[in-house]
């Protein structure tokens, strides 16, 4: 068991100072040494903000007892040890998450669950696998790509998060606008509750009218319920075929309108849109030459990527429609060669100045590497019927506050990821950062209330996390965050399950 | 305002008394007349079982007041009036459910919602509709269907059942084998919570991650949680074209393994199976003659009814890939021609010797109107691949016991509706009925055991209600049923909604 403990905690400058001491971490780790010593090798403390992060710009503001359990009966033993100490536990997948859901506000224990990835049981002809919390979405594809099935959500972080941390944030992705997001794929969970006990929620069957819905509960409840250590998942045939076309477009409200057009004619698998702002200066034109250079489109080129699938009549059925839709709504439409199509979605994915927490390039990419350091990401969601007002209303805002906008949408989706950004955002520290960042939270302050306004909510599929927090409160209203609050206390009357979070 | 306060609450044999006395209910009812006057007209104390009961078999064991509130301002007062009087509430829609959830067990105030069928909003574009509790999902389709959409959930008693009450339990339907139950489409609640506050719960958007899904969390919770006076909805595209298969095979061993072959190849928009029991004496041939009587078929004749959906491309592919499915597993396949579909379907979902609270016919139907009445309707969830051994276990122990089965299932769903009849099934009481009713729950027992065993539930899509709270809880746990609690206490400290039903 290795040691780091400092004098004191790192503070950002609007972080809550660190309240309790540090010294209930080194009681905790007494405890897990008396009652688990085989997780030793798998423990330390710790209050480096690089362990300690997740891929937000969220700092840790404590040091935190770290620990890899690698069973189930590990994280109930766990949860007695610091339901003892009254120690605050805050569970964490793979640290994909975009709003600091799994950052430690106050000495805490972490339960890290990425060694728990033991494939418990796969029924192909059953569809359902039961895995551990930490295994990836990328494994999980790998198992089942043999089969000829898939299991849709594809948050852009795919191939590294977690399923445990994917069903905590209910993560989404691109193919969600056909397939749905993670709630309409998960069975069952086995989950620690704070009193360390075990249980299993849900059924392995399609249709479940027992008793609450505690399953769908813990999907997106962001740790704040119990800890998932396992989860049973349903998937589904991979399509026969998939055809991705991009449609160039002159601005931005003719692109949003196309979605509309054609949403209304066909299911998309995918249907994103990339505004000016997130194009930035890729050189669409060498991806594909027919597409040429965005400043060729227009004043205000945007891009619509669009998928279509199914069995082969099926998606040539489709993309026929799609086709139409988006060149009535006045796209240049070019189909991309069934080879150069990883190509394109992985330019969708990735390519971002942020670093993960693995130090790879983020997923979550909407800009380019040369651009300056992005902040405030945000994952607004939105009728997607307002879409093109909604993009309108952030051009407006941002530009009152003199801020920049970059703007990739899972646009069939109506879920919106912004970056605003500064000048000033490239600055470490100091009165220029102050400035600017005080300059961006006034211009999301108001681009939150048009979307509340809209109907639109401030998460689509990234969570609340510690980031959003008041956010949230503002968009959810006193009573529903008085029965989260409640409905929180009935699975953790002590408030030990990573407090902070949410709400 | 009229009255029908009887001497005594009338008692089912087994019932529990009825412990507080219905001076409550004068009490109610005076303040109901001080506070509430516009009321008058849709209000009545009664005992009258006809008035108090859903269509299952569970007698109303108490007295209520029943009011029809015409807004959501009148339910927030009714509740007011009833946390004065700790009176219990019992919410309910248009009475077609199963199970007895909306049957009083002791004098409570009953909120029957079917004035409240007012369309709020409807977005064709948006494909969002919002509108009062008390519509029924057959008005809904009336109004949708002149814009080419559908609201998928139809169970079958769908032309009656108010969209409230099968949120309330997360109705199902035949066609949720492809589009999913009750939980896929809801997107919004207005509700009326315990304390007579009114909240909205969730987004008119594709994707919402902000907070826990409370929305999810009040669909299927039977009226414990609080009064749904909302509710906001999505839609889709109808399919353009609709093919009906029927399949005759020789055995209910034979007919479920096709529904795995079947299920591997093709998403079946309907996939229903129906044994030699629920066929009856039913004379198939006469509605499709090339499928002869099932007298015909072989020694344990059983039908399944395949229907696949789509655009008339998708729709052709399909038929062709369920026709090779079906016949590859030993079926023998007849396709009914558009203009027969409608009666086939009606054959399925009508025709009952079970009441409705409305003097109909049952839409839950199983058995032809010959047959004795039936008891103890079922309906069981199991993996889809363990169809075949779950009904091989359910005839064994019916046989053990000297019981019939009628079966028909949502069989692509592996949702099984399971009657279960003995001889004395037709007597009205005594000793013989109350013998018949041992040996019945007996049987049950036994099969409830073999499906949990067998990784089932007791409900897919009918919920608990009064009747199944103890088989609930032998399937959720203990530990499972005090989160139920603890839960249900978060939203309604003083348990005044609909205590006694679910857990």
């Amino acid at each position: 068991m290795s040691h780091s403990v400092p004098a004191a905690a790192p503070c950002a400058p609007d972080a809550p100072p660190a309240h309790p001491t540090p010294d209930v971490l080194l009681r905790a780790e007494r405890l897990l040494a008396a009652r688990l010593p085989h997780l030793a090798a798998h423990a330390i403390i710790t209050a480096d903000p690089e362990l300690l992060r997740d891929e937000s710009p969220t700092p840790a503001t404590a040091p935190a007892l770290i620990v890899a359990p690698g069973t189930a009966a590990d994280v109930q033993a766990l949860v007695v040890i610091a339901g003892a100490l009254a120690l605050p536990v805050v569970p964490r997948g793979a640290r994909t998450g975009l709003v600091g859901g799994c950052v430690p506000r106050s000495p805490s224990l972490v339960v890290d669950t990425s060694r728990m990835r033991e494939v418990h049981r796969l029924d192909i002809a059953g569809r359902t696998l039961r895995i551990g919390p930490g295994a990836t979405l990328g494994e999980i594809e790998e198992l089942l790509r043999p089969h000829g099935m898939m299991y849709p959500p594809d948050p852009a972080s795919y191939r590294r998060a977690s399923i445990g941390g994917t069903v905590a944030t209910n993560a989404g992705g691109l193919r969600c606008v056909k397939y749905g997001v993670t709630d309409r794929w998960v069975r069952t969970l086995d989950v620690v509750l704070a009193d360390g006990s075990l249980v299993t929620l849900g059924h392995d069957v399609a249709k479940d009218a027992t008793g609450y819905d505690l399953t769908r509960l813990f999907v997106g409840s962001e740790g704040t319920l119990g800890i998932i250590v396992g989860v049973g998942i349903t998937f589904c045939p991979a399509p026969a075929e998939s055809r991705l076309m991009l449609a160039a477009f002159a601005s931005a409200a003719g692109a949003a309108a196309a979605v509309a057009t054609l949403c209304a004619r066909v299911t998309p698998a995918m249907c994103e849109l990339l505004d000016a702002g997130a194009l930035g200066s890729r050189d669409t034109g060498a991806l594909v030459p027919a597409l040429g250079s965005p400043a060729g489109w227009g004043a205000d080129p945007t891009l619509l990527m669009v998928q279509v699938d199914g069995s082969h009549a099926e998606a040539e059925a489709e993309a026929i429609l799609a086709r139409a839709a988006l060149e009535l709504a006045g796209g240049r439409v070019v189909e991309v060669a069934a080879a150069h199509t990883d190509a394109i979605l992985d330019m969708r994915r990735g390519g971002s100045a942020v670093r993960t927490a693995g130090g790879e390039p983020s997923a979550e990419a909407l800009v380019d590497p040369g651009m300056p350091q992005p902040t405030l990401p945000q994952d607004l969601s939105v009728p997607v019927a307002r879409l093109g007002q909604t993009i309108a209303a952030i051009r407006r805002i941002a530009s009152t506050h003199r801020v920049q906008t970059r703007i990739a949408a899972h646009a069939g989706d109506g879920n919106l990821h912004l970056l605003l950004l500064t000048d000033a955002a490239g600055a470490e520290a100091g009165a220029a950062a102050r400035a600017g960042a005080a300059q961006l939270r006034g211009a999301m302050g108001e681009i939150i209330d048009a979307v509340l306004a809209s109907g639109g909510t401030v998460s689509g599929e990234h969570g609340i996390g510690s980031l959003k927090r008041d956010w949230a409160a503002r968009d959810l209203g006193a009573r529903t965050i008085e029965l989260h609050r409640s409905t929180q206390r009935a699975f953790d009357p002590h408030s030990l399950m990573n407090p902070g979070t949410g709400f």
